[in-house]
């Protein structure tokens, strides 16, 4: 439980959200996202915004449990929209690489400033606004990493919400091969803006779970890849020295 | 790339951050958290506080590239600190149930205020100050499902951020399994607060993956538990129909 049953006060603003998926309906104008699989169990009002940045907006809602008739506040932090074509405003890429006859996954070692530190991630970005998903992650992949993907292996669908107790920020995966060995990809070189500092890491993928192990003290690991790693190794057959707890296979 | 290159005002107020865990350093007093292993890239100012709510504090700092001179502002969505015996302040629960000689991946379904709409997610909590990650992943798993976990498998370590673009929130994993077939898994009892409305989905482990491509455009699927599934289907020797696009093992 995440519950917060508090807020605090400040300004408050009109808003007109506009979200091109059906998944993102505006709070107190129309029910929650789903109410056509489930009822909403909750009356939200129109938020209020407590703060307006250009990155970031803070929000509070009043909600009510309809079945209880228990209120409370909610206080949400919220990208600004930004009209994209897509469903959501970001991708995430999952890639793998084969370069002599090896497989790796391609991942990235980025400074976060929220977190002051570094931190290991899938390679990741916003999507511009005339691009498609699958469009983006090509781009993204490229500027972060300098590879080139030779295949789009699909995409998910809908909205993937990041930390949905506490922000409304949401993204799709794509999955992206890269052939290591093409000449395109034998000096690959990223295409970063000046206040981006990302560093390549391409890790074989029967030890991504062990590199991660042996990095959690020193980098802070995004949570997706972190799971993305147990995941894969709770279903591979051989043993995993430095697993040290994750079931073998299910 | 999500680069925040610009902010805008707000309110200043002076801000004494505590972290038990050396990987959360006070910005603009201290280096980067994992300073040791590599150089910070930015020098980072103290932040000055845009909103302080009680579950959300909105915050920008000035960062400044040492290696360009670039310079720039970034919004932060921080939780507000509380005091624990752990690393961070949040858990989430990777668990697997035997019943009747078949193996599944305990879920929740979740109405999320800040997306407006139903979740499907891990288990997860805060942690409460006295407890250790692994006593609040048995309790929150208890809480939020009514099930008893047998047995706890490890847990991560460090911090994983959620979303480090814009927000501080991190947590670490608790891998459990639990016995369905015991007296106490028999009829499990959620133990919800009123602003709780959780619903606990099993889903059998080798069907995860199609379980969540056929729920997507329903729910919105939260991006760690979307990027495990991805991650447990890759491995997999079986063909997965509705993979559509995950490449088979690697």
């Amino acid at each position: 439980m995440r519950a917060q049953e508090q807020g605090s006060g400040g300004c408050s603003e009109d808003l007109n959200i506009q979200r091109p998926h059906a998944n993102h309906k505006k709070m107190g104008e129309q029910p929650c996202a789903n109410a056509e699989v489930d009822p909403c169990p909750f009356e939200i009002t129109e938020p209020t915004v407590l703060h307006k940045g250009e990155w970031l907006i803070t929000r509070r809602v009043n909600w009510k449990q309809l079945k209880s008739g228990k209120t409370g506040t909610w206080e949400i932090a919220a990208r600004p929209l930004r009209a994209t074509k897509a469903e959501v405003q970001g991708v995430d890429i999952i890639a793998t690489l084969s370069r002599g006859g090896k497989k790796y996954f391609v991942l990235v070692k980025q400074f976060r400033i929220p977190v002051n530190a570094w931190c290991l991630e899938f390679p990741a970005g916003l999507i511009d606004p005339n691009e498609t998903v699958e469009e983006s992650a090509i781009r993204e992949l490229n500027e972060e990493t300098g590879f080139v993907a030779s295949r789009v292996l699909g995409r998910t669908r809908g909205s993937q919400p990041l930390d949905p107790g506490l922000t409304d920020d949401s993204v799709q995966f794509v999955m992206v091969e890269i052939d290591g060995d093409a000449p395109e990809n034998a000096n690959p070189k990223q295409k970063l803006d000046e206040a981006e500092s990302i560093d390549v890491i391409l890790v074989e993928c029967d030890k991504l779970l062990s590199y991660l192990r042996e990095h959690e003290s020193k980098y802070q690991i995004e949570a997706m890849l972190y799971t993305f790693a147990i995941g894969h190794a709770m279903s591979q057959s051989a043993v995993f020295p430095t697993l040290n707890g994750v079931p073998k296979s299910c």
